[in-house]
């Protein structure tokens, strides 16, 4: 049974554990920092299909697929699969896991969607009705843009805080048991919406940043920690507006200095000063991927022992923003830790 | 701790109650046979508002305060609200519970939210690390038919088979303790998809019957019962062509025969000899109203002992539609009992 430290924070008893977990991405991820970790790269991001929502579908798919594979496991293993992307209505899970016949949990917390699948992906395993779980996202940057900005061929011009969304897919699964070098979810938080009246979606870290300083700093106060506790407190994707924010309000608010701990999927995924993408990566694929691919696998190879996942998503719509609404902030929190409990 | 029965179903240990529950609606669902059950009615469904989607955000809140003033709780008593809706990034349910500050799960089902919010509610209750979860959902006639269809000023003919969204919502609150007269949630079962290759937009029912179907048989086969062993087999929202489906796939391949026990949402909100809804009411806020304001009422009044809720959604979006994809059907089971446990 799970206990609650604090006001917000849970403490889980089982301990799931992360099977094993993928992250693929297209040409541009590949290109940068993090390419050789990726589990698969597709340098044709269309995957063969003839509309972008498809190809992001597919991209899902690969992840789940590859996870599978990793963990020798077949999809009628996996007792529920917590799902969902940036398309309206989430149709790349839908579409992308379709084909595998998993009990199916549709969810929407923007590019928060890897933190809020692994959290509850783990409360299943928690709750004692579920032996295997997923966790599964995607993002794609054609099909994001022509949703939520522009049509591709408009080519219009980005303002430097924009951010450019990843196109890539993560998928974990979780089981009560595992090898030794599993690593595990000991804590997670669900967040609360934030919002201190972001009107520009073309500057979505600034929206999401006062959500991830409150649960980072919520988190900490429930477990009496600081960011020397943890080997990383891992943000996505909040990119460089976003990260720097963060930091000054966690100083000016908290008193509490995260620039030592704090990085950031949005600018870990990409090499700024040779890449075009402005303030860093987004994209519910972002965060899914660089955790998926390269954090879990650090988890695994004890270059890192305790990592603390905070993925951020700015809860907004094409609609919302044209009718004058505020982009409202939200950022869930899950720790990760190497090995075998103790 | 939950434990599984069978392979899909699942009995919950701690049995969370429905500490109060409340639905609301608009002008036309008001005339309909259950007007006088509901929380709240809004004869005017701008609800003061500058559009439609605005509204659908009030109109969920609105159920969401009922609920909470019936419980007589606080916002922050609330640990957690797992939310969703139809609108593309299911951004009623975010604007709608924005100002309560209560950590936020969002989640995408389609007019299946309901069952799954409360499906993920319990199991949030059963982990142990919730004590007072929310589920709350909406739909409004107006922000689906512009999303989904056509303009509203376009006033096309509708096909027989199509259904109409109700304008409504629902809010349950779920507990660990409560009082006596609480109904309770004894079993769930996340459903999976299921998609025989329908296309037709305008026929939802046919689409999501075989999902309703899946998850029926399997929950009877997990427990051992037969349709008898329930006083309601509560569906939402097949409407009358996908009711009969259902029932007749049920016969013909399970050979089980339904009919006796089985209701639908979306034919029990409207009368359909005097309202032109052609197929029934459909909608997250249509089954989420009439269980939410009348289900259970009438299992705190004692002429219900135990329902089961199967809340079927159409996964689809007008841009998979458009693309030529077929619409996966899936739905949840949650199974309400009266009272105290045994």
């Amino acid at each position: 049974m799970a206990t609650r430290l604090g006001k917000r924070t849970l403490q889980l008893e089982t301990r799931p554990r992360i099977l094993a977990s993928a992250g693929v991405a297209g040409k541009r991820e590949a290109q940068g920092p993090l390419g050789s970790r990726f589990d698969r790269i597709f340098d044709d991001t269309t995957l063969g299909e003839v509309s972008w929502e498809k190809a992001e579908s597919k991209l899902l798919l690969s992840a789940a697929q590859s996870a599978l594979n990793k963990a020798k496991l077949q999809p009628s293993d996996v007792q529920a699969a917590f799902a969902g992307d940036l398309q309206s209505q989430c149709t790349s899970a839908v579409f992308g896991l379709r084909s595998l016949g998993i009990p199916y949990c549709g969810i929407f917390g923007a590019c928060s969607t890897m933190a809020e699948g692994l959290l509850l992906a783990a409360l299943a395993i928690e709750s004692g009705g579920f032996s295997v779980t997923m966790a599964a996202t995607s993002s794609h940057f054609c099909t994001a843009e022509r949703q939520f900005r522009h049509p591709l061929e408009y080519g219009g011009q980005r303002t430097p805080t924009a951010q450019w969304t990843v196109t890539g897919a993560g998928a974990a699964l979780l089981a009560r048991q595992a090898d030794a070098g599993a690593p595990y979810i000991d804590k997670v938080q669900l967040g609360t919406m934030v919002d201190l009246g972001v009107k520009d979606a073309g500057n979505m870290g600034a929206a999401m940043a006062p959500a991830a300083k409150k649960t980072i700093a919520d988190f900490l106060h429930d477990t009496g920690t600081t960011p020397a506790d943890y080997d990383l407190i891992l943000t996505g994707d909040l990119g460089e507006v976003g990260s720097t924010l963060l930091c000054e309000l966690m100083q000016r608010e908290e008193g509490i200095d995260l620039s030592q701990k704090q990085r950031d999927c949005g600018l870990l995924i990409f090499d700024r000063e040779k890449q075009d993408v402005h303030a860093g990566g987004s994209g519910c694929g972002c965060s899914a991927s660089v955790l998926c691919a390269d954090i879990c696998r650090a988890l695994r190879e004890d270059t890192l022992q305790s990592v603390l996942f905070v993925a951020t998503g700015a809860l907004m719509s094409a609609v919302s923003s044209k009718q004058g609404e505020s982009i409202p902030g939200i950022a869930h929190a899950v720790l990760l830790k190497k090995g075998e409990p103790q």
